[in-house]
């Protein structure tokens, strides 16, 4: 194979201007590994006129990215631009209709619209690769789905969401709360345009839909799976897990149970000590285990224009190569729709909550823990000045389906300030 | 595709009964994943009549391997004997001159005879995998290889040899010795029969003569590979070092350099804090750096049943999938014969010697490096009983050049009673 392999780029942020970066000064090295000259035919951006630093003025530009993805001259559309559906998803689907290859880093758009996307690319015979849509540069999507073949997943976790672990370890590091970090990551450009997506654990969840439906053969679905954003986590929590030997992550867990498929994005309690406890700032980190490998851990750079696309380029020399796959793993029609079951395996839980300050409201705390069959491994009430006291109760193992009945019962008794915030302790 | 790809495996020690068992126990979830039924046709092993602890009654029996490998009813010969030449070489000969694609676990093989391998399996239309020759069950070639085609690789480093980690965590764990963890090794099975290829960096050798080629686009070229062994580190090694900051790893390294392919296998100081520092036991790490994806980290265990078979199985589901690469990631013939160039790039050492305890030695000791242009960061001299003074200097940055230089001098002014234990501080 000596002919070209044409790209049509959409989407010319940072990690489009990173991709036609790579195909210009490592042309030839592309073609020694790949056996093909990787070109660019055509690109496509919402503002033709932006300064991006790089020369374009060599690729046909086009002002609406479906007509990029129906062009004659591409074989492979990179979809760069993002969102669920709209512009991308029109894109890809008429990039597939033309019998082109997909590269997507398009996270959002697979988990929501993945099930459909994969069975319009088998029955067009044509691939949709989105190592860059997980974990940045870490070749996580690469390792789950050819790489431990061979295994049967048993879980998959991550830390996946690089501002939220910048927020996490920089509350720990400064001392500064989740407001003023807030602020920070906003100034430095590392918000989503809807910062929910971020610190709402969405963009995070998104990413853990896909790695599910592939570890898992089951349909992407993100509409099964808990979600919890950070925002509620304060410095006295972080400091209370730390003296417990423990540090909070916005993790990723999803696994097979008896009930069916868990899947959770919220912040956790893991052990200081473990390699997820240590990732520090915007760094990622994937942990796959499978009945043959045990396990492995995966980190590197979560985001930035290097990192992301180099996984488009992995994916670009993938096809180039001949290496052609379903899109998890598996054809899509044999994906199993597996029943989404929440938390069901017991776990202990850190419960922070703010009492009214009167005689027998803790043993009325404790007593309702009791009765929804939750017993306390350990129980601390603070020194304060308000009227409010805060307490901290660690659990032993308990379901969240019991926990969620106790802080239901605990609403009922007009003792209780604010909602508790309840945080897994996850043995990782 | 739904012809069964059908496997003859030569060897059944306990990866190759490993790979029996998954084949056996997964065969749904393999179909499944890679569109057709994963078979074994035939087995070959020294002792027909050892218990494995798995029935192979259903397949043929073939003493001899090359007999194996040129059996009509195979697609893929699965190599798992080991050897640089032999038996395994042979055969794996023989199975691409039939037609056969190749799997193996075999590093000494493909370390040495990698390139003519490459070539003859290129010239006949066939592939060979070996995931599982490196690190265990990291998905390190695959990564390399596929994952990272998109960069430029500025450098990889490992820990890739689980018996040399174990030793050196357990002694600064335990207090106790080199040779009393040697012994703990050999009991416990940990060693191969050649056990100085392990602990003297051979098999680490091997490892690294693959990952620099696949990195660097170079011939596999063992030969040119600096080695050195864990049999002189002391505890008091491991304490200084740990005092310092640093942790003891047996660490490969291989950049380019403006000299040519640099390649190290060598016990080294790293920083204790970081990710190769602090990694215990039998567990490997893989460090690779690349001009786009800046730096990944792969960690997992480097060796047992499940992990080297789930391997060897991700290469197979590759080859049932139609996956069909070059062996070292391009054509054969574009290796670069690149000049081994002895660790050219400067770094601070530790050095440790044992002096004559007479008046002026250690100033002789400080000219000699000074002579050679190496600077002293710190010099320290222990109290001690016996006739031998024991010294520890950690040199500023120089290169290996100047310090063998030094070195030499040393020699011939008699004052030293054993050769220099020199480390070099890897800035990792």
């Amino acid at each position: 194979m000596t002919e070209p392999l044409r790209l049509g780029i959409a989407g010319l942020g940072t990690v489009g201007v990173g991709v036609v970066r790579i195909v210009r000064t490592h042309a030839a090295l592309l073609a020694a590994r790949t056996g093909r000259p990787i070109t660019i035919s055509a690109v496509s951006a919402r503002d033709r006129g932006r300064d991006r630093g790089v020369n374009l003025s060599q690729y046909a530009w086009e002002d609406d990215p479906v007509a990029l993805a129906r062009r004659d001259d591409v074989d492979v559309f990179v979809e760069l631009m993002g969102g669920s559906d709209g512009p991308a998803l029109a894109a890809t689907r008429a990039a597939l209709e033309t019998g082109k290859d997909v590269v997507t880093a398009n996270k959002a758009m697979l988990a929501i619209n993945g099930q459909s996307l994969a069975e319009q690319a088998e029955a067009a015979g044509r691939v949709i690769r989105f190592e860059a849509a997980v974990a940045g540069g870490i070749p996580v999507i690469k390792s789950l789905t050819e790489s431990l073949a061979g295994n049967e997943i048993t879980r998959v976790m991550g830390v996946m969401n690089g501002t939220c672990n910048y927020i996490l370890t920089r509350m720990e590091a400064t001392g500064q709360g989740y407001d003023v970090l807030f602020d920070e990551c906003a100034r430095l450009g590392y918000l989503e345009a809807d910062p929910n997506l971020d610190v709402g654990g969405i963009d995070a969840g998104h990413k853990l839909t896909l790695l599910s439906s592939i570890a898992f053969g089951t349909r992407p679905d993100f509409d099964g799976m808990e979600i919890e954003g950070i925002q509620r986590i304060t410095l006295e929590d972080i400091r209370q897990a730390a003296d417990m030997g423990y540090r909070i992550k916005l993790l990723g867990v999803a696994q097979k149970t008896g009930r069916g498929l868990e899947q959770r994005m919220q912040p956790c309690l893991v052990p200081a000590e473990s390699p997820l406890g240590q990732l520090e700032g915007g760094t990622n980190m994937v942990v796959i285990e499978g009945d043959a490998v045990e396990q492995i851990v995966l980190r590197g750079p979560g985001a930035g224009q290097g990192p992301t696309a180099s996984a488009v380029l992995g994916d670009i020399c993938d096809i180039a190569r001949g290496t052609r796959l379903p899109t998890f793993g598996q054809p899509a029609a044999t994906l199993e729709a597996a029943p989404s079951a929440r938390s069901s395996l017991p776990a202990p839980y850190y419960l922070r909550m703010s009492l009214v300050d009167k005689p027998g409201v803790l043993a009325k705390i404790a007593q309702i823990l009791g009765n929804a069959g939750i017993s306390i491994d350990r129980m601390r009430q603070y020194s304060h000045s308000e009227s409010a006291a805060p307490v901290l109760i660690v659990t032993h193992k308990t379901t969240r389906e019991a926990l969620d009945e106790a802080l239901s019962a605990m609403e009922g008794i007009d003792v209780i300030m604010t909602r508790p915030v309840a945080l897994r302790i996850e043995s990782v």
